[in-house]
C-alpha cells in the first residue's frame, strides 16, 4: 500500500514510512531476545551510563549498607521450629555431599532479598541437584521439624525468597538441566533451577519463545517464576502460567514426590493438582521440575514508543491498538513522565521522543513481517491523526528494540537508586488505573520524594512506587492502609503479579473474603501440617 | 500479491484465487457464530436430511428405548446418605418455593445423560434462582446428609451430570442472568446457568467472542463448562479455561459461599482457589457464577476443508499450517474417512471434497481480512504443491463456514445413530495420535461395527470411538483396559477434555500416580467431608 505522507507528522514516522515505500515494508525483525538487559552493556555509551544491576546479584550487596534484620524491622516472632544442630549438618551432608554451605560470607547474599528490604539469618544453604535429593532433605527436615526456605534466583519483590529467621535455604541453583524439548509441540521440560534467560535462548535457537519474559530474566529461575505465578511482559499475548504450565513435579513437605510432569495440552483426569503450587510461593511444596508450552517464535517484532498528552489518551490509544493490531499485539506498557526522569537521572538513558506526560510502549509480534508493518502503519496513522499520540519512535532492529524496552524495563532499577522505595503492585479497573497516583501526590505532598506510576496497562496492572530519602514510619502510615483500602474500594487486587511473600502477607484480606482465607489456611494445614515450608509467608499472621 | 495460477490445482482453489484477483481479496467473513448447529436447519435440504439432535434435549428420550439403571449396569453401591423424606420436601419447598420438582415425568430427562448410557433414580429436582438459595439448599442437605447432584445442561460425556442413585438434582437452569459485561476489557460476569450459545450471542453483539465453543453450546451451561474444564473448538487459539476464567463464585458443601468472582486479569493474592473447582465436576463445590475473559471478535474468519492422503500428511499439514498461519490459526481439526461415511449415512451430509483417507478443517480468525486471505493463500499453495493435500474447499461466507464445521461437529451425533458407542477421549503425543485407531481395527476385527478417529489435532486430542450394534461385555473386555494401557504407555491422558464423571472415574490411575490420587482424596475430604457433592464421580471407588 502506498502510504499517504502528511507533512505535519513527526520526522521519525516520515522516515519509517518512506523506508516502507523504498522496499523495506517486509521487515524481518529479531524477537527482542534473551539478553535484552545484559546485552545493553555495549550500548551504554549512547543510551545509559548508570550501573547495570542484575537481580539477585551478590556483588551489589557487598558495596551497600547493611540491611536491617527482618525481625528487627517487622513485627514477627519465630515459630517453635528446631534449630539446626551439628548432627543435622552431618545428616544433610550425607544427603547432598559437598553441597552444604555454612560459610557466613557465602550465606550473606541468599539471606538478603535483591531489593535489600528484608534479611534473614540462615546458617545453612543446601544445593541439591536432583529431585530425590530435595525429597530426602524435606523428609529429614519434616521429621526434625526444621523450617525450610526454598530459593530460586532470589529476585522476588515481596521478600518471599529469603529466610525470615534461621530457615534452611534450599537452593535450586544446581537443578538447571533441560530434561526434554519437543520441536513440534514446543513443550519444554526442565528442572526448576534453570535460569529464564538461558531457557529463552535454548528455545529460541529451536524456533520457539518462552511464554513469559521479565526484567529479572538474567537471574530468576523458572521454578521461582512458577511458584510466584510471575506475570511479566508477555502476559498480554500468551496469558497466565496457569494456562501455559502443562505439568509440575513437586516435593511435598514430608518428602513425597508428586509427579504431575505431563507434557499434554489437555488432561482432565481428576483435580489439577499442579495449580495448587503455581503461585503458592513455596509454602505448599517445592517445585523441582516444570513442563511448559512454548509458543512459536514470531518472525517479525516491532516496537513503537509513543508520547501521549494525558492518561485518557493512553487508554484510548490502548483501545485503538487492540482494535487495529488485534492478534499481533504482544505488549502494551505505559510509564509516566516521572519514570522517564528517573531512568534519565539514575541510569543516564535518553528519552527518544518529545517530553510528554505519558509514554506508551507497543510491541507487535507476528508471522507476517509485511502484514504486521502495514497494520502498525495504519494504527500509527490513526493515533497521530486523532491526537492521541503526539510523538513517537519505532524500533526496527534488535538493537533499537532493546533500547526502547530498556526505558520501561529498567524503571525498577532506577527507583532503587532514588532512595527508599514503597512499592505497590495493583490490579485495577482500566478506567481508574492511574487515579491513585495523582491522588497520592496530593495526599503525600513534600513528604514523598517522588510518586510514580507505570506498568502493564494491557493487563490492568499498575506498578505504583513512592520514593523517599530514607524509610519513614510516618510516610508508611500515610500510605498504608490507604493504598490497600483504595484498591479494595475498586475491587482491585493488592498484589497483581508479585505475590504476597513476607512483606504483603498481612494485606491479603483486602482482596479476598474471610471464607477464602479460611480455605487457604486449611489447604496449608493439609499440605504442610507442621508448617515447615517457607514459614511466615503468603498467609496472614492472624486470620 | 498476484497469485500464480497453476492449472493442475483443483477447480475450487482456482475459483477462490481468481476471486481474489477480481478485487475480493479483502473478504470480511462472519465469525462462525452462536447458532452454528441450530442454524443448519434451513440448509438441510442441501446438506443433510438427518435428525437435528440437541444435547440434553428431553424430547429425544421420549422416543428412545429405556436406559438401564446405572446400578444395574455398573458395579456401584449406594453410600449411606439419608433418603429424602416428606419433611425434607417441605423444608426444601420453603427454600425454593414452587421450584421443587417431584413429578416423575419431569424427572425422567434429568435422570438420564444425553448419550443415554447412565440413568439415576432421583425423586427431587430443585431449581434455585440465586446463590443464596443454593447456599441454603446445600446447608440443609449437609446437615441432613442428603446427597446432591449439581446439573447444568446435562451434556456431559462421562455420566458426571446425572444422579447415580437418588441424589437430589440441583439444576442451574434458572440461574441464567448476565451480571455484568465490560465492553473494553471484555470481561463477562454471569450466573452459572447461562447457556453457552446465549452468552456467545450476547458478547458477539458487543464485539467479543466466548473463549470456548463446543458442539453442545445450544444446551450446555457455562457453570458446567467450567466444572468440567471443557476444551472444545477454540482451545488451540484461546487456551484453557484455567487461563480465561478470571473468577468464580462457589457454594461449598456446607453451604458456605466462596466469593472469588474477581474480574481482574492478574491477582496473586494467596492461593488461586478457583482452580480447585475448575474441572472438579461439582465434587468440591457448586459453581454459581463465573467471570470470564472474552477475546475481541475477529473481523475475518476463513475455513478450509482439505483432503489428505495419509496421517503423516495430516501431521505435516499441521506443521506447515502453524508455521505459515501463525497467530491467525484458530482451529486445526481432523477426521478419518470412516467419520465422513458416518455423517453421510446417518445425517445425509455430503463430502465437499474428493474422498480421501483423512480430512482436515483449518480455521483462521484475524483482524485483517486481506492479510489473512494472503496467508491462507500461501499456505494452500504450499500444501497443494507439496502433495500434503490432494483436494480442498474453502468457506468464504457464514453459511458455508457453518456447513464445513457441521461435518466435524456432528460426528458425535452421527455416531449415536450407529449403535452402541464405546467412547474414548485421549491426549496423545502428536506422532502417535492415530496409531491406536489402526491397531484397534486389527485387534477387534468384525466384532466392532466401526472404529473411527477424529478430534482436535492441534491440541493432541484424539476422539476414538468404536461402535457395535448393541452393548457387548466381550467387546468391552477387548477394549478395556487395553486402550487405557496403550495410552498410559505413551504417557498420554485417558481423559483429555471430557473429564471422568461416573463412567471413567476408575481409570484415573492410568494417567496419575498414586501420590496424586491420595492428595485428590484428601482435597475431597477437606472440602466435602460428608461426601454429599456429586458422589460416585471423579475419584476412583477404591484408591
Amino acid at each position: 500500500m502506498m502510504p499517504r505522507l502528511v507533512p505535519r507528522w513527526p520526522v521519525w514516522l516520515f522516515c519509517w514510512r518512506a523506508a516502507c515505500v523504498q522496499g523495506a515494508s517486509v521487515r524481518q525483525r529479531m524477537w527482542a531476545g534473551p539478553s535484552r538487559i545484559p546485552g545493553l552493556g555495549g550500548l551504554r555509551g549512547v543510551w545509559g551510563t548508570g550501573p547495570l544491576v542484575r537481580r539477585g546479584s551478590s556483588s551489589a550487596s557487598s558495596r551497600a549498607p547493611e540491611v536491617t534484620l527482618t525481625p528487627e524491622r517487622y513485627p514477627v516472632r519465630r515459630l517453635p521450629f528446631s534449630v539446626v544442630s551439628e548432627d543435622d549438618l552431618a545428616a544433610l551432608e550425607h544427603i547432598v555431599p559437598g553441597r552444604v554451605i555454612t560459610d557466613p560470607e557465602e550465606l550473606e547474599a541468599p539471606n538478603v532479598d535483591w531489593l535489600r528490604m528484608v534479611r534473614g539469618s540462615s546458617k545453612v544453604l543446601l544445593r541439591p541437584r536432583t529431585t530425590q535429593e530435595v525429597a530426602h532433605i524435606l523428609r529429614y527436615c519434616h521429621e526434625r521439624n526444621l523450617a525450610v526456605n526454598p530459593q530460586g534466583g532470589n529476585t522476588g519483590m515481596v521478600g518471599g525468597s529469603t529466610p525470615v529467621f534461621d530457615e534452611i535455604i534450599v537452593s535450586t541453583a544446581l537443578m538447571n538441566q533441560v530434561l526434554s524439548f519437543h520441536d513440534v509441540s514446543g513443550v519444554l521440560v526442565c528442572q526448576a533451577g534453570c535460569v529464564l534467560e538461558a531457557l529463552s535462548q535454548y528455545v529460541e535457537e529451536r524456533g520457539f519463545v518462552m511464554p513469559l519474559d521479565l526484567g529479572a530474566k538474567g537471574s530468576c529461575h523458572i521454578g521461582g517464576n512458577v511458584a510466584t505465578n510471575a506475570g511479566g511482559l508477555r502476559f498480554l499475548r500468551y496469558g497466565s502460567l496457569r494456562g501455559t504450565v502443562l505439568g509440575l513435579e513437586v516435593v511435598l513437605a514430608n518428602g513425597t514426590v508428586l509427579n504431575c510432569l505431563t507434557s499434554l495440552r489437555k488432561d482432565n483426569t481428576g483435580y489439577d493438582l499442579k495449580q495448587l503450587f503455581i503461585g503458592s510461593e513455596g509454602t505448599l511444596g517445592v517445585i523441582t521440575a516444570v513442563s511448559i508450552l512454548c509458543p512459536p517464535k514470531p518472525s517479525a517484532v516491532n516496537v513503537a514508543f509513543l508520547g501521549c498528552p494525558g492518561f485518557a489518551e493512553v487508554l484510548q490509544t490502548f483501545r485503538t491498538c487492540r482494535a487495529m493490531l488485534g492478534e499481533i499485539l504482544s505488549a502494551f506498557e505505559f510509564m509516566d513522565a516521572e519514570c522517564m526522569k528517573l531512568v534519565r537521572l539514575h541510569l543516564g538513558l535518553s528519552c527518544p521522543v518529545q517530553e510528554s506526560p505519558f509514554y506508551v510502549l507497543v510491541e507487535t509480534a507476528g508471522s507476517g513481517p509485511g502484514h504486521d508493518a502495514e497494520k502498525l502503519d495504519r494504527f500509527l496513522e490513526q493515533v497521530l491523526d486523532s491526537g492521541l499520540v503526539t510523538d513517537g519512535t519505532l524500533g526496527s532492529d534488535e538493537r533499537r528494540i532493546k533500547m526502547l524496552w530498556a526505558l520501561r524495563e529498567r524503571i525498577t532499577e532506577a527507583l532503587s537508586c532514588d532512595g527508599y522505595v514503597y512499592k505497590y503492585d495493583l490490579s485495577l479497573p482500566l478506567d481508574r488505573l492511574y487515579d491513585l497516583v495523582g491522588d497520592l501526590r496530593a495526599r503525600l505532598g513534600p513528604s514523598a520524594k517522588r510518586v510514580v506510576g507505570y506498568g502493564h496497562l494491557g493487563d490492568g496492572n499498575l506498578h505504583l512506587n513512592v520514593t523517599a530519602e530514607t524509610f519513614s514510619a510516618s510516610l508508611l502510615g500515610t500510605l498504608e492502609p490507604y493504598v490497600y483500602e483504595w484498591t479494595a474500594g475498586q475491587r482491585g487486587s493488592v498484589s497483581a503479579e508479585h505475590g504476597l511473600g513476607f512483606r504483603k502477607k498481612d494485606v491479603l484480606g483486602y482482596s479476598k473474603p474471610p471464607e477464602a482465607l479460611q480455605l487457604m489456611r486449611q489447604l496449608k494445614a493439609l499440605l504442610d501440617p507442621k508448617g515447615i515450608l517457607n514459614p511466615y509467608k503468603t498467609l496472614p499472621t492472624h486470620i
